[in-house]
């Protein structure tokens, strides 16, 4: 199989499966990807997500090979792959609701690396490296990172790394707020992720899809705009059995417990 | 008085006036907070505003406790306070036509953090802490966090701070810039806010209304939307008394005296 | 001549020229400015662009001398020149379907602050200055900073600058994020941009088009508009023979030849 996914609890882990290919997304992987993002999302089961690829590298990005196949047959548009694979997977992401954490281990190239960017999370390791290849092979980016890089690493440096394509090395990454933790070893990388998961898979998942929710508007909205949604996320909150419980708590001066609705 | 209002000179000090609370936010503080910076956005002797809390803290947001009573009334919206006053105070925060300093001294937390991350220019010490503690109770953002922090510090920062609800310490809020100016000593955040704030008062007032609008457009609309929004402040500014008096100052190499108008 | 314009194969040099004023930006000056950057833009042999400013300065923004002259006369908008000029000059350098250079040596003021900060990469050297002096003049700003700027270094401190209107050194520039390079020597500020502009000039440059193209929108739209415009340039990308021959290139593990086109 391309693409594994396991359940841990409420914890669930898709893995990207093609390490011979360093992971590289042929179709069958991001079909396999999309319509497992969209049960995934609908599954109330499922409270946090865990993105990592098998072997050595995260992700590659497009399988070229496939990609130069299909450039030399009479396929119309090579290219229809954005609208039909790559945008929707960027909008399942972000709006999964519940938080979506990337183990990043290894290269994420191209596609790959904005696969890990669309990640509420990302955590990496010594060996992690992002390169937005996709200048390199005369392309501009796809699968949401013109709008997630120059929200984490403003416009400057977000033209730099996608015109200069050149890689981005772990330390440099973190420094530029590419990574939300850095851990020391590689193979620390996957259990750091499986931690925060199953740390996130036990809060108020309603809460954090409505953050999600906020700050997908609030980074690109005008103000009014924003606070509209921020009443209507915090109306819905207020309606759940999990504010209701943990404000008893705080009051009683107890840990609040979280069931995720 | 939940709310104490000062002027020295043209500047007004707005302090959170509940320290034994650590100055939570019950519904006659922000009954207060609104009116009163209704009617110093419209004073125009007021040319800088500065917000501070008595105690030991900025400002602990929502007062929960009277939060948990409504809960437990009839009430068919505890939370309809966001649209009531936290979304006003946001609006006139942000639309206040002259500078807003916040003195954060101690803890700012849920909507005492979110009111410090509206204010222009944010004054810190070392027992400064920011805490977004919303999600600890099941909730979202809300006071324009949702715009105000990715603006400030980044989308995957604000997905970590508002998702984790971990406090944030005044060296790191500072090296995230959360802070404007982190003093050494805490006894020297309010006398810092107040300095920056009599310089700005003696500033040329229309410019900073000006700039704050250009802002609050520039940082969300697109190019054009923006230019169209520079023109016209700067037709604005264009037609002040200050403008056409710094300007011969400037050629006369003296030094310009502002008046705000 | 104000401005001079030099070409060096697929590279064009624009040289704002009136050193003895620190290259003031006078009337003639900004036209000037604004039908060259006309003509580049739809010049298909132009394959990457460079500020520069002859002299000791890179730009002190609008000629006050000139200014003032006109505040004096009958003329009824001494400020039409943000309409006509420097509005046009922002989105013709963010809309330059090529990469633009700013060879930033010594002080970069007001509009000409503005101006550098339009350019996909910014070179300083130890002499560079960026001053966002147009409060000191009783003014808002302009020439796109106020789209610019919470782009590069954010709301607070885009803030923070046009309101205190305080020089900002070249250490402090590149640790913001104002610059893309910092080299150790202002002798070096042009020969770094023209070799970053050759390389440039020697890549995909309908991708780079794109990818500006792509950052213009999803720094401030939604995710869903974002990803239309990503899908759209991707499509045109691919149907340009660099995309087709680096792809075939990347497969033969050779190293590509872009054309341009």
């Amino acid at each position: 199989m391309n693409l594994q996914v396991e359940r841990n609890d409420a914890v669930a882990v898709v893995t990207l499966n093609r390490p011979d290919a360093l992971n590289a997304l042929d179709t069958a992987t991001k079909v396999a990807l999309r319509d497992t993002l969209r049960e995934l999302a609908d599954d109330p089961k499922v409270r946090a997500v865990v993105l990592a690829g098998a072997g050595r590298a995260f992700c590659v990005g497009q399988d070229l090979r496939e990609h130069v196949a299909l450039l030399a047959t009479d396929d119309p548009a090579p290219l229809s792959t954005v609208r039909e694979h790559y945008n929707p997977v960027a909008e399942l992401i972000v709006g999964m609701p519940k938080p979506v954490i990337a183990a990043v281990r290894g290269m994420a190239a191209g596609a790959g690396a904005s696969l890990a960017l669309l990640a509420d999370f990302r955590v990496g390791g010594p060996g992690t490296k992002f390169l937005m290849a996709f200048a390199n092979v005369g392309l501009a980016g796809d699968t949401g990172v013109s709008w997630t890089l120059p929200r984490l690493i403003g416009h400057a440096k977000a033209t730099e790394l996608l015109m200069l394509a050149e890689p981005v090395d772990a330390a440099t990454a973190d420094r530029l707020g590419m990574l939300s933790t850095l851990v020391e070893d590689d193979e620390q990388v996957l259990p750091t992720a499986l931690a925060l998961a199953a740390r996130l898979a036990a809060g108020p998942t309603v809460a954090y899809a409505q953050i999600k929710r906020q700050l997908a508007t609030g980074g690109s909205a005008g103000l009014s705009e924003t606070l509209e949604v921020e009443a209507d996320a915090q109306a819905t909150c207020g309606r759940t059995t999990d504010h209701q419980a943990a404000t008893a708590a705080f009051v009683q001066k107890q840990k609040p417990v979280f069931n995720g609705a």
